[in-house]
């Protein structure tokens, strides 16, 4: 299984919105491709929709032929149209702004050069991404000792990241750490990734899990069964205010009245150091029939109700006990260690 | 459109499992109907269960001959499946309680006698629900004001009772006398009850709402949306403990963080007088598919998995503002209140 490969400079991914019953493996061709697979989240994880989108440039653009000139201004707008894709995730802006300095930085490159050098700087960032995991994984498991029961929410795995993971990599790390490791998983609502992946991911891998839905982790952290809470981050301010999927805060809330250690898991590219507070993330409004449909099959409300269907929500940076990168991990007060952390290790 | 209905001494109910978007009413003509119309929740809400087991003790002896003491046996049995069907609602119990002291208080009387006087007794019952839930929405309204903004959770409406309900019915009076009443529905996993009844319902009635996930609550509490929060319950104990829907204690938390008044409505026969502490309550576990397979139609995790599944939770009575009975509002301190309170009124 993998979430996303290169072979023969041709764009392979796991189409996730057909998991848990079916693993299907689609191309990315072109722009257009990469945009419908973004937006239909057949792609998606924050960390790995900075991954492929990065490749998605080079694919857009390994068949160009025209002026340089020409290739310049279609690489802006190629960037520009993935940037739009998902306004929430920072990681999606990082890649790209990644993808464009490297032909800002080479102008005096041919075509079939700049080509190849976009090819080594996504693979470079795909690479990048797999070690994030790795170091996270180092980091957060010193956080945990045997016999902790976790629960996560959404899916911050192997088909989040193209390594094994944000928070679920700390779990994975933890499990073979540790022999006694259980895991509660929030199926997460409406689009249901923790059911649907994190499930997935888990039974695959082995380690012991029970699936609950979001509304009973109020019920199991009263009854003293959890532990400690490891999520993931779509995006992450100044002062430590975090993005994340809907139904985040909720737990961060739950957290604070039962007492338990909420972590968040994120590479430093998460870290969006032109905001301060978490009220200016822009937070994405999606189609009220993902929640009145289920999984686009089963109509569960009367036919066109209003709904609230907002993809992410922010914890307040008081709520977090922790934030875990691949450098180390960040405790509070966040806004004076958020700056002293990166000033030390400089922005990766 | 009524949830259950007695005519020419023949028993109806509205299949709550079609919809929202089948209209389905079905005869109950055994005590194995009955029972199998409550455990699959084509009948469901506390109050509800109550009057329809009480009518259902009446249908499963309609057609007995045989002695009196074989009468009075068959009453038992029938009466002992009636209450094991549903584990936590306590209005079951009391309505079968009702039932049974009508043949103890008349054991001279002839069958045909007894027949009659179950009969009056479930119609008494039937009555009595429509009466209280007009009480009770009487007195919460009073604390409720124009412009507000009010959350609730799972069904409590005409679809949980046989009048107009209990949160929900507060809510219908709140929108009679007010201009500006907004309500956000949760959608309320496993079983969709928001999603499928309450917006049902509130589309029927003209009552403006929104649907959420269960997980988008906080965020709205975050923003400042949620005026108020109002929840049924399934049993309530002497110190003021309350089992209700799976979700509810989320909720208290949550309001509790948010400084957002958490009220629970229910009748005075909601009441546990054996119990003083919410972890006495048996709470229901129920079928993981419930969870795993979204209204027995889409799977949404792989096949096989464990899974967490308990119908109810429990409130501790510091979380909750006040309890909106039929007889009046009760306020903390729960546990000399409520005793004080049913002093003055004796149990109805």
């Amino acid at each position: 299984m993998y979430s996303i490969k290169l072979k023969n400079k041709r764009l392979f991914y796991l189409d996730q919105t057909q998991l848990p019953l079916k693993e299907i493996y689609k191309e990315c061709r072109s722009l257009r491709d990469a945009i419908r697979a973004i937006k239909r989240l057949e792609i998606r994880g924050a960390p790995l929709i900075g991954v492929f989108a990065a490749y998605s440039v080079y694919i857009s653009l390994k068949e160009f032929s025209g002026s340089k000139k020409a290739f310049i201004t279609r690489l802006k707008k190629i960037t520009d149209c993935l940037r739009e894709s998902r306004p929430t995730a920072v990681n999606l802006f990082w890649a790209l702004e990644k993808m464009e300095k490297v032909v800002w930085d080479n102008q005096d490159k041919d075509l079939s050069k700049l080509k190849e050098l976009l090819l080594q700087e996504a693979i470079l960032i795909h690479h990048q991404d797999v070690k994030l995991c790795e170091s996270m994984a180092l980091w957060g498991v010193k956080l945990i000792k045997n016999n902790d029961t976790i629960l996560t929410h959404c899916n911050t795995g192997r088909l989040a990241t193209s390594g094994i993971g944000t928070a679920l990599g700390v779990i994975y790390h933890a499990y073979k750490r540790y022999k006694d490791i259980f895991v509660y998983v929030d199926e997460t609502r409406p689009l249901l990734q923790g059911a649907r992946l994190t499930a997935f991911e888990l039974s695959r891998w082995g380690v012991p899990f029970k699936l609950i839905c979001d509304n009973m982790a109020a019920s199991l952290m009263q009854k003293g069964l959890i532990s400690k809470i490891f999520v993931g981050a779509d995006r992450i301010t100044l002062r430590g205010d975090v993005a994340n999927k809907i139904g985040t805060y909720n737990l961060a809330v739950l957290a604070r009245h039962h007492k338990i250690p909420f972590y968040v898991v994120a590479p430093s590219t998460t870290f969006d150091f032109r905001i301060e507070s978490g009220e200016d993330i822009p937070i994405e409004q999606r189609s009220p029939h993902e929640v009145s449909k289920v999984l686009n099959k089963v109509q569960i409300s009367p036919l066109g109700i209003d709904v609230f269907n907002p993809a992410f929500d922010v914890t307040e940076h008081k709520l977090i006990s922790a934030i875990i990168t691949e450098k180390g991990i960040i405790y509070p007060p966040f806004r004076k260690n958020i700056r002293r952390f990166f000033e030390k290790y400089e922005r990766g």
